[in-house]
Parts: C-alpha cells; structure tokens; sequence
C-alpha cells in the first residue's frame, strides 16, 4: 500500500483512548472506577447453586444503585438527569465485568423502568418510578410468550376491562401464552409490566402494556398468579429468570400504562394513534433503548475478549524459528492474526458505529430534544434493529474466535472467557432474534423506496421501473453520483473512497434484486407467503449490506474528527482492515456481480495479510485502549509469574515437519 | 432439477437406518439400547457442584465398565475382542448423552489405555492393561504441558535415567513445564502415562512415554507428584482436568513404555527407528484413534443437536399465513432451512466419512490386520488429522446455530443444547488445535507431492515446473483425466460428476498455489518462517480442500451401496445439497480462477434453496435416522402437552408488516 506505515511509537495511547472514548469519556472514566473498585465476589460462578449466584447478583444490583449510576438515564422530572447516552454507555461496559449484573440491570432500569416511564403517564411516574429508580420496586418486563417470541403483535395474554369493578382481569388462555424467559421474574420481581391484548366493551384493541403485581410484601405470589423458575441455563445464571401466567387477575383502571391509549372508567376506549398495527409500533419504538444498550454490551464482551486474546497471543509460543531457535510468539502466525486482527478491526467499527447511534437516541430522546420526526425515529429503529443483530453476531463469533485462540487455557473458567461465551450467547435471541431483526430491516428499506417513490407500496410500483430500479435507488442515496465520479470496476482496492463506494453500491444493488425478485411475482394472485418466503435470503442480504454501509460510515466519520496524527494513521489501517475483510467477505458477490474482476478480487487476500503484519505490533495498544480495567483482565493465563521462562528449548525449526512422517 | 422428486412416503425409515448405521449396526443397536436403559442421574449437571458431578461420572464410567463394551477395543491377548471399529462406532454414541462420561471414558480406555497397549509391550500389558480395561485402575495421559501444546515433540518435562538404582527420575524443570489440562488427574488418576525427554548417559533422546504413578492406594499424591486441580471448565465439568509436576519422582526401568525404544540396565539406549523424529511421530501415529474418536463424538453432539432443532423447528410456529390465518412452522421459513438443512447435509456426509475412516483404521488395526504400509498409516493420519479438524468445527458451528434456532429455549439448560454446545466446545482444541492440524496436513500433502514426483523436497523442485505444476498434480490424483472428460466451465450444476469435478479440481489447484508461492520464495536464503508463515492461509485452503473433496468422496461411496431406491433418491438430495453448499462457501474461489462463470456462481443459491424446500419434508426422518433414543431427546421444548393449541390467534398476516412503522 502506498503510504506511510505507523511505528508504534508514534501512536499515543493516551490519544487514542480520548478519541475511543467518545462524547461520553467521562461516564466511561467514572465506570471504569467503579468496576475496579468492585471485584469482590464478582469473578465467576464456580461451584455457587443457581441461589447463591442469584443472590450475589442481587446485591450487586444494590451496590450499583448506589453508585447513582442508573437514576442518570431517567427523566429530570423523576428525579434523573437525563443523560440518556450516558446511562447505555455506562450499561455496555458492565460487559467487562459479570454479564448477569449487566442484564438484571437491564431488565430492571432499562425494560422494567424503561417501560413505565415511556408508556406511562404521571400517575405511574409518581407512584412507582423513583422506587423502581432506587431499587426498591424490583420488576419485570414481561413481553415474550413461550409461543410468541418474534411475533409479539400477537401474543395471547389479554386484559380484559371490568367496568362494574374498573378494573382488568388479566389471563393467560392456554399454556402457550405463559409469559416465558422474563428476567426477576424466578425471584426478585415484585411487579411487572406485562403486554396483553386489551378487550373492553368486547372489542380487542391490540397489546398494551399493565402494572401487574406479582409478589406480595412476603414475596408470595399474588391470589391468580403463577411463577415459575426457567432454571438454569447455558448462561446468566445470576439472572433469574421465570415464567409468569395469570389467572382471572385483578388489577384497577388505572394500571394501564395509559401514555398512547387509555380506557375510561365507563369503558370506552380512546387513544391518540388511530391504527392498531401503527401504535403497537409506536409503543415498540419507544423501546428502542434495549436494543441499542444489547448491542453495546456485546460490543463491551467482544473488547473484552479480544483484550484477552490478543495478550494470551504475545505470551505464548509454540514452535521454533528456524533461524534463531527462539519460540514464536503464537500472534505473530499469519493464521493466529487472520483470527484476531480482523475481528479487532470490526469491533473498532461497531464501537464507533454504537457511539453514534447512542448519541443518535440521545438527541432524540434526551430531555428538551424537542418532538420527533416520524422520519427520524424509524431510521434511528432500523439502525438499532441491524445494529443489534450485527454486532450480537459478530460477539458470538469473536467470543467464540478468542476462546479457540487461547487453546486449552481458554477452556478454563478461571481464564474468563468461558463466561463470556455462555452469558452473551443469548444475545443474538433476546431484544428480537436477530433473523427476524434483519427481516424487518429490509422490509422498512422496502417500504422506505415506496415512500420516495411516492407511490405507495413498492412492489406495485417495481415492476414498472423494470431495469432503472437499481439507478433510482442509486439516485436517491447519492451513490449513482459516487458512481460516476468513481468507476466502480478496475480500481484500486488500497483506495479507500473507491472501498467506500463498494460498500455503498452493494446497499443499493441488494436491495433492487430484492424488489425485483418480489414485484413480478406479486403480480396477479400469487401466494405472499411463498413469495416473501423464497426472497428470504435476499431480503436478508440487503439488510446485511445497509448495516455494513451504515457501519463504514460511522467509522469513517470518527476518523475524520481525529487530530492526533498518530491515532489517525493507525485507526486509518484498522479502517481499511475491516473494510477490506468486509468486502473479502462478499467478493463472490462482487465476482458475480461484475463489480469486481477476477484479479481485483485475488488481490483483496493479500491486502489483508499486509494490513494484518502492519497491525501485528499495534495489537496491544488497540485492546489496550478499550480500557478493560486490569483488575478484569487479570488471570492465570495472563498471569506474569507463570510465564517465566524455561530453559532454552530443545528445538527443532518449525519446518522440519514437512518432512516428517 | 431435472430429476424425480423423492415423495415421503417412499423412503423406508428402516432402510435408511440401516444405511446410516451401516458395518456397526449392531454395535450402534447395543448402544442404543444401553443409553436408554441408563438414563438415571445422566441429564444435566443443575446445581450439583463440581465434586458432585464428578463422581456422578465416576459411577457412570462402572456402569459403562460393566456393559463390556469397552474391553471389545482392546487385543485378545489382553481379554479384549479386539474390535476396534466397534468401540469407537460405541464411544461416539456416548455423546448422545453426557458428554463428561463420553470424554472420561476416552481418557481411561483410549488415551491412557490405548498408550499401554499400542506404546508398551508384554510386561505393561500384563501388569497393568486388563485392571485399565476393568477400571480398577484410573489413569491419565499426561502429554500436553503448559506451554507446549500443539509443539508436543519440544515438551519439557524429561525423564532422566539413573543406572545405579535402575531407575528413572521425572522432572518438572519449570512451572510452564507442568501437565496442563490432563484428564483423571485432579480426582482419580492412579497412574498417568507421562511423555517426557528421555535422556540417558548424558543424551538426549527425545519425547517418549512413561508409566508414573500419581496416587498411592489411600489415594494421597506420591512423594515428588504435586496435583492441581484446573477448577471449573466451559463444560466437561464431570471430567476431573489437572495439572501435574514432578520433582525428582523415581519410577523403575521397566515403566518405559518400549514397543519402540528401550533403555537397558547399564543405560544404553536402542530403538528400531532411529531418527528422532521419526520416532516421534511413529508413537503419535500409533495414537490416531483419538483424533478418530474425537471426530465421531463431535459428529454424534452435531447429530443429536440437529435432531433437537428439526424438531422443535417443525412444532414452533410465528406469525401467521396471509391466506389461510395459519401460523407458520418456522422450518418452513426458507432463513430457517437455510440454517439447519445445509448443516444437517453436511452432518450426513460427515457422517459417512466418519465411518470410512473407521473402517480403514479397524482393517489396520484390528488383530490379524497384517503388517501396516508406511504410506497406507500416512493416509490414514492424514485423513485422521483434517476429518478431525472438520468435524469438530461443523459440531461447533452446527450446535451454535441449534442452539439459535431453537430461540430462548435452546438457551434453557433442560432443553440440553447448552451443554452440547460448552462440551463439545474444546474438542477443536483437544486432541490437536484444528489450525495447527490442518497445517500439518497441508505439510504432509507437500511431502507426499515431493515423494511423487522422487525428487525429494517439493520446494526445491517446484519452480522448474513453473506453470506445469498444477497439470502435474492434476495428472497424478486423475483430476486431469476427469477434466478432460468434463469441461470444467460452462457445465450444468446439476450434475453430480462435474460437481465432483469441481471439488476435486480445487483439491489440487489449492495445493499448486501454495507450492507455486512458497518454492520460489524458499530459494537463495530466504527466511523459511517468513516463507511458510506468508503461505499459511493458502496452505489452510489446501488442506480444507483436500478435506472437502475426502468428504464428498466417502458420501458418494455410500451412494453407490445403496440398494433401497427412496433412500438411495433422499440421500443424493442430500449429496446434492452438502456439495452445492460447499461449492457455495468457496464459489469466491471458482470464480477468481475462471472455474466458475457468473451466471453459474449466480445459479447456485437458488439451487441450494430448490434443495431445502425439496428436503423440508424429510427433515424429521433424516434426523430421526440417526436413531438417537428418544429418552436422551426428551426436553420440554418439544413436550407434547405444552404445544396444546391454543385459541386461534388475532391474527394479522406476515407481510403486514411490510407496510407498518
């Protein structure tokens, strides 16, 4: 490539951790305070039974009540200060430490009191949300169905109103409507907010969500309640989680969580948003935050990992330089980096990606930011939608990755990564399954082309357009110009902007073979299912492609605001690693597509291999600049004393092999 | 496709179980029968602790002691019925159920039993073998150290001959030097046969076996033996993994190992192979039936999870049909089809390589097998060494998706995907890394060229053939002949022959690259570990090549004995659909080297999903035919009483959300 290589010493650390740390460096700092300041008893399960963890976890939930920490994301009025960002940007770093504490905190904060004090009004404001702020009101968020997980529009609890008593009678009909997976339910919750299909005056009005008391002062189960342990599970087991079902349960009027629609006391229904469909989402969308602080936690588990492997990488060795003797430090094999650096680099690109969709939920959300346009808050969902599912998946296999890089030690609870592993698998489930996530990604990119195209629905519309579908989309994310100022075949690949166009044209050209798929086949009669169903891996494609443009623009952006020299030279290379592995990863697809030669794409391998030796000795300082605090990092595998040296090794060169056998 | 579909109703579940289970059927009924008849206190560990579950296994392994299935290994001459396919057919059942028990019973009888009888010799095997095979005797083996893993040939710990008492004296030199990870060793090793530098008279000889014992009868460490215990693991926690050091610990002449080397009275050291490594690499040879067995146990934990996910795949349903108001089994979405259907065609031929490879080590192995060809032991290690390393990738993969495609519940340790998943999770670190095991197969594939074309080192030779050297290769493993017959661009992909084709052709075009770079670089004083280290992903691609086209090959074998017509046509679906999945994940590579064409590259994700849709309706028997007992499947996520159904749902049809937000 040319330019000019980074020498590690012209990179500041101290730079580079301001430039990773973001607007909300500060929050960041006073985190990472507080997690080294609070180890105790919080490394690994080991032998603790499923009560004790609970209960560890529990008390740690009260220590972090005390650190103030979660009363910052509420409202002013409820006695917060409505650092919005703040408070997920804090919540995705207690990925660092034990993952249980980070999702009992979620459910309880972030969906519990999240929940009442987006859907409520004052009166559940007042009554409930400083206790819930405090700790004191533990509480679940109660949504999922054992048979309705994806498809919560339809799930089957109903509350049914009681206009003699004014009061709802809250039901579970059949087994499959128990609510299922709900976090403080096993144990701690005393109230939840369960989403149930309301009926009065015998008409059904879609889901809405209810303050249901769960638990008495005692911790018995309320008269119509039924709880349910969902025992262990392959991870978070300091979480407990339970299975909630209600029979013939009483509840006032007014446990409503009445901000978008209400019922009066003589039963009449009346909400603000007229279509059901259409406030069911509006109610969804204002719990945007839970998919957002998902996905930074994953990222936090990731860096974590990462930060472990990459420091087991330098210290071990195995096998012997042919020319000196000397063993080899495992990460300076071309393979071990293949595995790691890529992954660093994607991880470098979420994190910044996350930074601005938090500060993106931040300006809408945090308190004076004004009223929303319909615009704005659908993109920021879509955006949380992709974001979570890429970035969830990318964990999983980083986590997964790390684990395999740091061999038999990585198998070993003590080494953390074990943990890491079994906690944050469940991330690319809950918040929404990441499959059906993407799907509705791409299906608001489809309806989004029917609203430029003022058309109404895009399918009808397609067919018309026949082959200028691809150049109207291009026209109107601005890539048809990229376009032309750039060829898109036969450039350089070291060129970032040519890169970049890359990206952007496969975000345009998936999405137009999806609607070209569709339209046609949606003329006439045809089966929508079939039809929707046998564009599945299409749709799922564009989905994928938006969000890995999204991500490259998001890393590009922070590079632009670096000033420190040094950080940028170096953040520039891990840029293009990960665009390059990006596109490495789709080439078939620029191959097929005709936007990439033969050649340009045997060239994109070695590309890698060069950024991957370039990056080699900047590794450290790249984990490093997460800021993991060491107490976190520390363990036997790491563990300096144990890595004393040997004597020298009887050693034959690393190649002999080849003649083995 | 131009071919008959194959209806449901004519494949006989019968025949195809009798496919599946093909020379070891009977052995396969035992087990079956056995793990059935043995449920009791064999289903997840729960809250027991760490001792607890341990000695639930220990207890297990005396049942299995006295099924008589693990003395059928081992040779007449010791009591045993010498079937060596039998018993590692049986072992890989085991991970049907608790993996712990499969993974304590490969330390004692295979490892530590296996290195008595294949690396001693008449002396051990009376002394010692039959109370191994009847578990009075526990034992480890205590190969890998700390800081020498994959690199077992420069391990550490040295064994250091004393003429005057006759004895050897084993040390630890430093703590890196320490047994790691060494299975039996933290609770109920007795002995371990420990590899170490022999040295005698002054002279190093090499890694070579030892019998020494860790614990007296009271079950105390012997004088000099210091026992750690690894602690918690990511699963395997009924597996008691330690770490053992040795300080001045004297064990008698006699306890070397010497099939191969021996030490006299006086000191003088002898061995019928004379060069070091060679020597090394004859007693790890004798040691393949490990990586074999860990294979089959990763095929089975692949198995019983695909066999767990059809089916919940089947009974879970989300979101409803536009048409008919239906909700829809999620494994009629083609997303989810293309999760599980192409795993599970790979987990078939993967299946059927498995028992290949069975049958070529049995007919080596077994009594009376005759005196073993160096090149047929060769093939046979190298087979062993990358089916090894694929199939414990595709279990970790194919559990991984499982485990996401069953949603919440799969997360539910009573649904036993959690533990399938952290079990098996370490299996491609053990028994060798998959990375390193695929390079050393690469290596081997360059000896083995070097050895054809009688000019000894490949590297040396290469560069004179410049750009014959693909024909070369081409020519010596038939693929040119092949390709003479069958054009290879510009043919229909529906073909199985020139599918094969394809494999085959990049087996040996993979293998042409990687020489092609590495000999000319390797001329005039290069640094050999840069050379081989820049040439380390294309000798990964070579090796997962020669994999891919073994693989293919056993499948299309068991093709051809298939006498039923219904299974015969299921299972070329099948075959088709396992080859175009891996012509799929390479297809980047057909088309960089012109193998492909676009529209052939664009033609093969529609074939892939033609093929899903034409196999969702087997899926259920496929899974079925690997005949795992319906007690070890038995899990509430597929409980029949909690699918009752409900009231028919609210239902709004699937694309409606097409239009909502």
């Amino acid at each position: 490539m040319t330019r000019t290589r980074v020498a590690p010493e012209h990179v500041d650390a101290g730079a580079l951790r301001t430039v990773v740390d973001g607007r909300w460096a500060h929050v960041r700092e006073e985190t990472r305070a507080q997690l080294a300041a609070n180890d105790d008893g919080l490394r690994g399960a080991g032998d603790l039974t499923t009560e004790e963890y609970r209960a560890r976890i529990t008390g740690a939930l009260k220590i972090l009540t005390s650190s103030g920490r979660p009363h910052t994301g509420f409202d002013p009025t409820v006695g917060g200060s409505g650092d919005v960002g703040g408070v997920v940007t804090a919540f995705s770093m207690l990925a660092y430490g034990d993952l249980s504490l980070l999702v009992k905190a979620g459910v309880q904060w972030g969906l519990f009191g999240g929940a009442v004090q987006v859907l409520g009004t004052e009166r559940h404001h007042e009554r409930y949300l400083r206790r819930i702020i405090d700790g004191e009101l533990l509480g679940c968020f109660a949504m999922t169905e054992a048979g309705h997980g994806s498809d919560v529009q339809h799930l089957h609890t109903t509350a049914t109103y009681d206009p003699a008593a004014q009061e709802f009678v809250v039901d579970t009909p059949y087994p499959q409507a128990r609510k299922s997976y709900i976090g403080n339910a096993a144990r701690d919750g005393r109230m939840a907010v369960v989403f149930a299909q309301l009926i009065t005056r015998g008409t059904r009005h879609g889901v809405h969500a209810f303050l249901v008391p769960l638990r008495d002062t005692d911790g018995n189960p309320e008269p119509g309640v039924t709880i349910a342990d969902d025992g262990r599970k392959a991870g978070l087991n300091g979480v407990d989680n339970g299975r909630l079902s209600f029979s013939g349960v009483r509840i006032p009027r007014t446990h409503l969580l009445n901000r978008f629609a209400d019922v009066a006391a003589d039963g009449s229904y009346s909400s603000s948003i007229e279509n059901e469909t259409a406030r069911f989402f509006t109610m969804l969308g204002t719990l945007v935050r839970g998919r957002i602080s998902v996905a930074g936690g994953a990222g936090g588990a990731a860096q974590k990992a990462l930060a472990l492997a990459v420091r087991f990488g330098e210290r071990r060795r195995q096998f012997s330089h042919p020319g000196t003797g000397e063993e080899i430090a495992v990460l300076d094999y071309l393979a071990h980096q293949r595995k790691l650096l890529p992954a660093l680099a994607t991880t470098y690109a979420l994190h910044f990606t996350q930074d601005d969709l938090v500060k993106r939920m931040h300006d809408i959300q945090a308190p004076g930011a004004g009223p929303v346009g319909a615009r704005e808050q659908r993109v920021l969902e879509q955006s949380a939608a992709g974001i979570k599912a890429i970035a969830t998946w990318h964990a999983t296999h980083t986590i997964q990755t790390c684990r395999e890089a740091c061999g038999g030690a990585g198998y070993l609870e003590e080494n953390l990564l074990p943990a890491l592993k079994a906690d944050t698998d469940v991330f690319t489930t809950f918040e929404g399954d990441n499959t059906v996530l993407l799907q509705l990604l791409a299906k608001e990119l489809l309806s989004d082309y029917g609203r430029t195209i003022r058309q109404g629905n895009p399918l009808r519309i397609a067919p018309l357009l026949g082959g200028q579908l691809a150049g109207v989309l291009a026209e109107r994310t601005g890539v048809a110009s990229l376009a032309r100022r750039l060829p898109l075949r036969g450039f350089d690949l070291t060129d970032p902007a040519r890169r970049r166009a890359l990206l952007q044209v496969r975000r345009t050209d998936t999405l137009a073979t999806a609607i070209r798929h569709l339209a046609p086949a949606l003329r006439g009669g045809a089966d929508e299912f079939a039809v929707f169903n046998s564009a599945q891996d299409l749709l799922l494609d564009a989905a994928r492609a938006h969000v890995d443009a999204l991500v490259e623009q998001s890393f590009a952006d922070a590079l632009q605001r670096i000033a420190d020299p040094g950080v940028r030279g170096l953040l520039e290379r891990v840029h293009d690693l990960h665009v390059l592995t990006t596109i490495d990863r789709e080439r078939a697809w620029y191959l097929e597509t005709g936007r990439l030669t033969a050649a340009e794409s045997r060239r994109i391998r070695p590309l890698v291999n060069e950024l991957c030796a370039e990056l080699r000795p900047h590794a450290r300082t790249l984990v490093d600049a997460f800021g993991v605090p060491e107490s976190r990092l520390a363990c036997p595998m790491l563990d300096d004393e144990a890595w004393a040296p040997g004597p020298s090794a009887p050693a034959a060169p690393v190649t002999e092999q080849v003649e083995a056998g």
